[in-house]
């Protein structure tokens, strides 16, 4: 089945330990659907400048993902610029430039409104529940958020969440979220809230899953090289998102594996900058490092 | 089979967002022989002062630890008083005093030196080598270790780790062992410098589990109930080392369920203030929740 994502496309300019890359393709809805095309046909609603290059649309369409909710707007592309501390745990912003992307309302395309599989990157919860409004058979619908709305933004956000069937945060957010320090205490909190499904992940230390019905606890991949963090959340979701609307059975079995493929593409984006890498992999991949991470966990 | 523990005997004062406790009985070899007593008889070997009472004795002793490896010496037991964060994830020292443990030469007793089983618990490698040096049959014997000794006795620590079967640290140590910022890397590069095996403690995160034939990652038991994490570790240690002297079969398969019940001795300690949960803590408990987290890592 397809799958829809809202969010940002943006020029990343990224500092590591590992070097230096400058305007590089980025943005929530770029990591997202590289990630989940590997899986299903992807359709993203975003918005770009008008310097925006036709290689990068290239890119994303040429990985069987339909630009056709790509709004090209009068102005520039939405820019960050972060760097990462030494062992890239922790990112500081030296730069933001929201341009068309301050004034994103997404418009969600007339042949898009029946998509089944809804992800809303990060944004305004506001912004968010006007996408969940114009689909007409929404079957799986999930969120991502951060602190500033879950700070400024609260009953926007409950209401959000009330709505939509999960949400994906870290471990800071759920915390905050529920008001909760105990990390356990905190995920089983945020299902009272509304979604069936809270996945909250911990970077390097891999991802919990609690549901109503299962809790689940997945390390990450044990990739020795991590050369740039920027879009591993999205691309967890993008896996996770990808791989469940591609099966269209929403059994705990399947959310379980879906983690598993969210936490391998995530691995794939860590080890080159920006979309590089995980740009270039394949399926085949994929199933080579879902097996190897099988393994991690299951021991002998 | 029996296991000996060499390490301290102490009373902690300890201060959590939980509450306080003064002068509880604490120690690693008290941690570590509370929680292997679960599985095998205990030999601790251990110094404490004239002022250690009959109570403490009588609290190993009932419970399976044979005391006739405890020295007691003029002078005081080693005291301990600490404070820990809000999250519980770092710790400030406000006071320790060595007294008796501060000239501590452990002299494992005759009957002990044929013991198959042995923990080195944290302290001086060269104390640490001395124990090895004085055990007659020796079948697996691990160590732990601190940023202290890895900064300060390097060469003592490194020979340390040529004459042992395996190692447990925590994820900081690892790194500044090997050199290594990237905790897989770490891993690996630790099993270079001897040990078979090569545990790495991430607290909250779990473990992960390094040798030549397998890499294994577990997370920790998803406890609601963190009052107090001092002794965890060496409660963990305790559950790793008493699971695998009982079954006496050094292989894969059981190190990686020795690791289990390592995680679910740590998980009773920390539900408690110093060893007060974890000396109540009956095999059946442990068999129950060492159930549950089968069933958390394994899903659906």
């Amino acid at each position: 089945m397809t799958l829809l994502v809202v969010g940002s496309t943006a020029f990343d300019t990224i500092e590591t330990p590992h070097g230096n890359a400058e305007r590089c393709l980025g943005g929530s809805s770029t990591y997202f659907g590289l990630a989940a095309r590997l899986f299903t046909p992807v359709r993203l609603v975003s918005v770009v400048g008008e310097d925006f290059p036709k290689e990068h649309q290239q890119l994303l369409s040429q990985r069987d993902i339909d630009l056709a909710g790509l709004e090209i707007q009068p102005g520039k592309t939405f820019t960050w610029h972060g760097r990462y501390s030494a062992d890239m745990n922790s990112r500081e912003t030296l730069d933001v430039q929201l341009n068309t992307f301050g004034d994103f309302q997404p418009q969600v395309p007339a042949g898009y409104r029946d998509t089944p599989y809804v992800f809303l990157a990060n944004g305004a919860p506001a912004t968010q529940m006007s996408v969940v409004e114009q689909m007409t058979a929404p079957r799986f619908v999930v969120a991502d958020t951060m602190d500033l709305w879950i700070d400024n933004e609260r009953d926007g956000l409950l209401a959000l969440l009330r709505r939509i069937d999960g949400v994906i945060v870290n471990d800071s957010e759920v915390k905050q979220l529920t008001g909760k320090s105990n990390l356990i205490s905190a995920g089983r909190a945020a299902l009272e809230l509304g979604p069936k499904l809270v996945i909250v992940k911990k970077g390097e230390h891999g991802c919990f899953v609690f549901s109503n019905y299962f809790h689940y606890a997945l390390p990450a991949y044990p990739t020795e090289q991590v050369v740039d963090p920027t879009g591993a959340g999205d691309s967890f979701a993008g896996g996770f998102m990808g791989f469940l609307a591609n099966c269209d059975q929403i059994t705990l079995a399947n959310m379980q594996r879906a983690v598993a493929y969210g936490t391998v593409t995530a691995s794939m984006t860590v080890e080159g900058f920006g979309v590089g890498r995980l740009a270039d992999t394949s399926r085949t991949d994929v199933e080579r490092r879902y097996a190897e991470l099988m393994q991690f966990v299951s021991g002998v």
